[in-house]
């Protein structure tokens, strides 16, 4: 683990960079607005900590109403139980007998949950010993992982001959639609995934066969879920940080508008020439896999590309130019890749630096 | 730091994924390709430890004759001398209280040399008691650091003055040029920075100022840099790895060709398809900014895209389709980044695991 950045009480300033910053305030509202939006509606919120896989932010989760978190890696969801999190689901599948050896054992120290979508793939997860909740993954418009409906009828028998092993429902999550930009069109992609859960609750329900959830949905879709009424429980990870990719979405309702809350606090360490200033934060400091970051509140001022160590921010007319050694807020591109590069929250309120919160499951991917 | 995926003497298909993969056979061959193509040149050799950030890789580099290594980041600079490398230049700008603090008292403790493109940053420099060879960085045609010839000749002149500080020479680096895909493009920027590198020395010798080394250079080009003749030293680094987006490059003599020997391990870990398998290698797992990772040795399967956790791996009509649970070998699009995201390289010969390496500088960012 590297040195943090920082320490509690120091001004934003003085923050060494790249870092990491979590802006209290924007986080806390992001969690009151999902809190809000979802007020008389009778749905679970299960965040997904796989965008923060911090362990303090999952309990600021569970603080604000959530049942419990989910997660992709056996080896995020082993932090988060060491962590204190009571109730973790793996909404991913989970293949090898490394992995479900860790699955097995954790399953007796925490109530944990799992996605099929292959015969083999259970037959093991059963002989691993592992006693969880099971979740069949249902292909719903994101072409990944997932069944089509008549298999889900033939896994959820499998699964309640299992002793161990609990048919818990439905895995369906559609991460295509969380980025379609018109807010029509993602409505147009959640309804259709809809009218297929809605298929296969009505195929099990034939086959005498319960469907206790429906598990899904993300920052980008959820309501449309709710409102879609074919969901139990949403898995929404990044509306606690909002990233640049994500704001380039239509928002409407019934979509409420998070706050920016993350951010890469960069320094200028080259002012070569009059259009161009050189911060200290490239691709090993912001994932540029869904476009650059941005910088915050510094109309002119564009990050056009990275290096490995380097970004390139052009100077446009109207702004006032960035000087050496000056420090900037990027807005980042995708949130979750880039938190995984740090191992430091810096989490800041007011100009200051309130607290050092870890990166719990960094690199956590096995 | 994460718990390393495999042990020491496992067979490679039983290493846990996604796991950095390092061939050694490929890895001690690159090291003797670089060696061999420098026979009977006079040129030192420095490799950038950015690319690796471990210390054993540096140990390995310094056994086949380099004279020490190159860096970007102060923290880069710490974990290689707190593992016994003796002689570290940062080849990058430094700006900023905290880093030279650290810079200083790193200089007490090994031979270091950093680069300077402003007169503000050399001033900082000169204050904080660093005692370390500097380099001006010159601009030779990739438009991120560096100063204009006629800069260069009063930054020298400055650093001259300091007691503690001793002007080192030039960086003199063309990254843009390394993924300049035809050999005699890349010949003509390299030839265009190399006059630039001349008509420095010339400027210097006017003024009475020794140039006492010009350094710089990529694996993309450094036999370039070595004919041009301007150049006393190079920085390769990608070399002893050799990634996808390298591999693009036309490879003609001056320049060797060096082997793939860094791999991406990943699992299919749904086959939802007859023409897709999901594997568990993602942009947490290998880097995308540089084109996709690509699957070797098993002609027919092509990864199209990532999210966070999961690759597509599309299965062409020749490919003998890759069952549940198999493990595949990826080379990664850029190895900078993708090295970067693992705590450990899992280091294998004749496939059994014969060492597990930490990325020692991992995430070291300040």
């Amino acid at each position: 683990m590297t040195r943090p950045p920082a320490a509690v009480g120091e001004k934003l300033e003085e923050v060494d960079t790249p870092a990491l910053v979590l802006d209290l305030d924007a986080f806390e509202a992001n969690l009151g607005t999902m809190k809000d939006s979802l007020r008389g509606r009778k749905i679970r919120v299960r965040p997904h900590a796989k965008c923060h896989k911090s362990v303090d932010i999952a309990r600021a989760q569970l603080a604000a109403g959530a049942v419990g978190v989910c997660c992709q890696k056996v080896s995020e969801a082993e932090v988060l139980v060491e962590g204190g999190i009571a109730d973790v689901l793996v909404s991913n599948e989970v293949v090898g007998a490394k992995k479900l050896a860790r699955l097995a054992a954790l399953s007796r120290r925490a109530r944990l949950g799992v996605c099929v979508d292959h015969p083999d793939a259970l037959r093991a997860l059963a002989e691993s010993g592992a006693e969880c909740d099971v979740y069949v993954e249902l292909e719903v418009g994101m072409k990944r992982c997932g069944v089509e409906p008549h298999t889900v009828v033939e896994l959820a028998s499998s699964i309640r001959k299992s002793s161990r092993l609990k048919f818990a429902g439905l895995q369906a999550y559609h991460g295509r639609a969380q980025h379609v930009r018109s807010l029509a069109d993602r409505r147009e992609a959640i309804d259709a995934a809809a009218k297929k859960v809605f298929q296969v609750k009505s195929l099990l329900e034939k086959a005498g066969i319960e469907c206790p959830r429906v598990t899904g949905a993300g920052s980008g879709s959820y309501m449309l879920e709710v409102e879609a009424g074919a969901w139990d429980e949403i898995q929404p990870g990044s509306y606690v940080f909002m990233d640049a990719d994500y704001a380039r979405n239509e928002w409407a309702a019934p979509l409420p508008r998070f706050r920016h809350s993350l951010f890469v606090l960069t320094t200028v360490m080259s002012r070569p020439a009059p259009d161009r200033a050189i911060v200290d934060a490239g691709l090993k400091a912001s994932s540029v896999d869904s476009g650059m970051p941005e910088v915050w509140q510094r109309p002119g001022l564009v990050y056009r590309s990275a290096s490995d160590e380097h970004g390139w921010v052009e100077i446009g007319s109207p702004a006032r130019p960035p000087e050496l050694g000056e420090k900037l807020l990027l807005v980042p591109g995708h949130c979750d890749p880039t938190v995984n590069l740090y191992d430091w929250y810096v989490a800041v309120r007011a100009g200051r630096v309130e607290a050092l919160w870890p990166v719990s499951a960094r690199g956590a991917a096995l």
